[in-house]
């Protein structure tokens, strides 16, 4: 089975607190490593996770709020320092570019692996990554900068053979990837069958979706519709609902409640004001609306189970 | 007595470990906080300890590479983001200036509080900071980059009018601030007394030198004469002199060689490479040349007493 998580690296909104980092994640999809955002400190977290941060080779940036990019320039360097020699792609709205190559020319620093910038737009949604297993796509959040959330999306599975029709009708080797790929099967002695005698449905396709950061905003219900995971930011609580919406932030209920409309399996909150320090009304608060919700905490893992 | 401490804030050199920050000092003179360098993650660690961030009102950048400043621009938005009213003042290279403000455009911040930058000369020694009690100067050091060394002295305090001889003559209250500025002083019956018949010498002014990074630099020298205390890196050991030089970096023993031939008080050696678990050593090395050396360690104060 394809492995297929989110594993939190901060949790926290502006400013870090002392127990929470600002926003990060780790999408791990077959053993590759995907970031999205990385707020101040993230290259330190990803060291005490024990996670080798060479291994990342895309860095995906929702907006240009500090405390969802302040760490990357760091990361970009220690990678740098510690001799890195393979592509990092990056992906965030144009002006990041800039910025990472200004950093660098002020500490003359010249780095020894390619670096790959990729510019998002947020006014329209777009596919900016795909290879045979997955793709990564943009939509457009509801902030008081430019913001897309991220949507990273399975491609679809080969089609998987019946073993005992294979036995019985003696498929042979060089046959089997075009059944799988949904072809019909005509044997040596003329016998026609059709795929779907041959084969059963792959599993479907997961997906993971990114929402932060964002006011309470519907139209982001048709880009993660049906998603197996649901990153949601939940800065405050329903009794801040003007101070969210003044703030382009979304509330703990307002964020189940985009979870349900859009019919996902799981939610997890995060993003969180440092004025909580108690985080437990805000899942129960989200819960109300949606019972499968959960809080991002730093190093918690979610795993994406294939559907049966 | 007046209070002069330095707090380290982080030890490590280029990368930070999950141990040991990038490198930030953090000097109290008289219950004000002043800033020396910011790497990534600096004002997490100032939570952590408890020190109340807005009280640092002047933060000195000695040079542009990422572990000094890295977590400069964070600390300015958490400033900012928190309700600051008051100004911050920043002293640094140039292009730091230009490469605030791209960040806070990017962001669309306007700091609510002034921010009051002044550009350093890596080329020429020269005064940055000067107020009744403080002078902070700069001093050219030998790094890869354009790089400064602060000088922390304080102004000579006023002299202490000895007791005995006050209650003898009858000092009016009126003449005591002219007296211990050095005036001599006659009573309403035309006495005449000398002031260095009234008064004892003040203690001598204390000063705090910072080294950092630097390769062996033996002009640095007339620069830190006598300092009561001075922070020099030690980057390396000398079996890596080699690998120190070609980085313009420094080893313990040079460090320790810089100490002695400036004279100086004590030692702090600090920005250690990630490759040193164990610091032991390198504070060996460096008692060899200097016994009076120490290490920086997250969180060590280093109290500097007035001399009797």
């Amino acid at each position: 089975m394809i492995r297929f998580s989110v594993t939190i690296l901060g949790s926290s909104s502006a400013t870090p607190t002392s127990e929470r980092n600002p926003t990060s994640q780790l999408v791990n999809h077959h053993d590759r490593l995907f970031m999205i955002d990385c707020g101040e400190g993230t290259q330190v977290t990803l060291r005490k996770l024990k996670i080798h941060f060479q291994k990342v080779n895309h860095i995906f940036i929702s907006h240009l709020h500090g405390d969802h990019f302040y760490g990357l320039i760091g990361l970009i360097s220690s990678m740098h320092l510690l001799g890195r020699d393979h592509e990092l792609h990056i992906y965030g709205p144009p002006e990041l570019e800039e910025l990472i190559y200004f950093q660098l020319r002020v500490s003359q620093t010249t780095l020894i692996y390619p670096l790959v910038f990729h510019a998002t737009r947020s006014d329209v949604p777009g596919i900016i990554f795909e290879d045979s297993f997955l793709e990564v796509s943009t939509f457009p959040l509801n902030h008081r900068i430019a913001t897309t959330g991220f949507l990273f999306r399975e491609k679809p599975g080969l089609r998987k053979v019946i073993k005992e029709k294979a036995l019985e009708i003696k498929i042979p080797a060089w046959a089997y990837e075009k059944i799988r790929k949904g072809e019909d099967f005509t044997d040596g002695e003329g016998n026609f069958y059709p795929n779907n005698e041959l084969t059963l449905d792959p599993p479907p396709p997961r997906s993971y979706a990114y929402c932060s950061d964002t006011a309470y905003h519907e139209p982001v219900v048709e880009y993660i519709k049906g998603a197996d995971l649901l990153y949601h930011e939940a800065t405050f609580m329903n009794d801040r609902e003007a101070n969210a919406t003044e703030k382009f932030h979304s509330t703990a209920a307002q964020a189940g409640k985009i979870a349900l409309q859009a019919g996902v399996k799981k939610l997890i909150l995060g993003h969180f004001s440092a004025r909580y320090d108690d985080l437990q009304p805000l899942l129960e608060e989200a819960r109300v609306n949606f019972p499968e919700a959960y809080l991002a905490e730093e190093g918690a893992c979610f795993e994406i189970p294939v559907a049966i």
